[in-house]
């Protein structure tokens, strides 16, 4: 397991707070810098212990850092990438935690200079809840990282940046930026969408009416609605498809019980069965 | 807590199942009587004594029973109450645990004697698994079941089937089954359409992509599409109009991503999160 003399977390949230708690359980980095630009939240994450110094100075942050990741709100990524990589130490990789990787591999890509390690990644442990409250060292054990390298990566700046999500715990997987969209768009982009138009329509009034299914399905409606609404903006060339597929599923379905047709009905629920059994499995 | 002499269940898969191990665990009945029309069904439910005794004979079945519960598919259940009423004895209560409530009250209404002590109720405690293999003593604790009696119905009936559930540590809400099937279409069978319709477009080949999000929203989707067929087409009066609504969302959602209007989409967003918490509080 490799280990670093200092780490840098720009946004001590839910995710770059379970960094720094991991870091610190597994005893994979002599420092553990937080950067923010709220002191309250600086101070949350230090009394929890997920950093072990915390600093509102990104340029002060990053200084001595061997490896920084930018866990904030996918919109303040791109500028802050390109203000840490003006003023870290040459050698310093940068990764990110953002949700989408097309958009941000191509305005950096344009931005950054040749020899700026930057690789884009997005572990797939988020959660409804937010906030370095809800930090959890055992966030990224078993979990799925996705390395989105893209054709400016070296193969040693891949593998460094697959290399530090392992030491966290997780199973890293390496696609283009452009594919981890594409599957992302239909793995957690459209669910967001669907679980919250749903939760939406309901009435509190039936509250007393609700049952696990209600309770599932409607779950990840939960989250940060900012955060979620840039995610789905930064996808939507890949979204808007598979809203309009899912428009016309729901369509046919429509149809089938105007029509009373329970045999089109039956067939139509009998391939959402199969699907979920085949991608749960 | 109540006490009967001999109770009969027709249809012993999950919640039949599990009404018998109930029954059992409480040391509520004397005699538990399985019915069904296959021979190994019924040898699952005296396999793991969710049973006393079985027979695949109505007539015989119900003949001492206090009280008779029809656990089948929807649409079985109106000619099986018919049944039951022309063999029963003339004090038995019947009720079944159908997910719809209107169409069955409508129909047995205009079929059945005035004396016929029928009353509709539905357990809120389903699961995507079916079969006695998956019955558990303890599904109905704490879980709501509505008990949903109509015009023809007498105080004495309704709180005669009230006390069995109550007794296998459920809470009973009464209500029409017009109101109750106008709550559920909302609570349990959009969901169940959403959830349906997103796994049938998700991709195999997305699997490695898939986390809780997708796993939560998607869960139901599992379920038998032979009985949700029939619940959704039995409760298509109150459900097309919610699939429209849901349509109209979709469509606005659309069109925001369009315009790229984020202060809109985040709008949206929050009220399917505010909605999440107030009705999951």
């Amino acid at each position: 397991v490799a280990r670093w003399k200092s780490v840098a977390i720009l946004g001590v949230g839910l995710i770059g707070g379970s960094i720094g708690l991991a870091l610190r359980k597994r005893g994979l980095s002599d420092e553990i810098v937080g950067i923010g630009h709220r002191q309250v939240t600086l101070d949350s994450a230090l009394a929890v212990q997920a950093v072990s110094t915390a600093t509102t100075d990104l340029a002060a942050g990053v200084a001595d850092a061997e490896i920084v990741i930018v866990c904030t709100p996918v919109l303040q990524i791109v500028p802050l990438v390109q203000q840490i990589a003006s003023c870290c130490r040459p050698d310093t990789l940068i990764t990110d935690a953002g949700s989408t990787k097309a958009g941000l591999a191509d305005r950096l890509g344009r931005i950054l200079a040749p020899s700026t390690r930057y690789v884009g990644s997005h572990p797939l442990a988020g959660s409804d809840k937010s906030g370095v409250g809800f930090a959890d060292a055992d966030l990224f054990q078993d979990r799925v990282v996705v390395v989105a390298g893209s054709s400016r990566n070296s193969r040693t700046d891949v593998e460094a940046v697959t290399e530090f999500w392992q030491a966290l715990g997780a199973r890293c997987v390496e696609m283009t930026p452009d594919d981890h969209d594409r599957a992302v768009a239909i793995t957690s982009h459209l669910p967001h969408v669907v679980a919250s138009l749903l939760a939406g329509l309901t009435p509190v009034e039936h509250r007393s009416l609700v049952a696990g299914g209600w309770l599932d399905t409607t779950r990840i409606a939960a989250a940060d609605e900012e955060l979620w609404a840039q995610i789905l903006l930064e996808n939507r060339d890949h979204l808007l498809p598979l809203i309009e597929s899912y428009r016309e599923q729901l369509e046919e379905l429509t149809k089938a019980l105007q029509r009373g047709d329970r045999t089109a009905l039956t067939a139509q629920l009998r391939i959402g069965k199969q699907r979920r059994n085949a991608v749960a499995s």
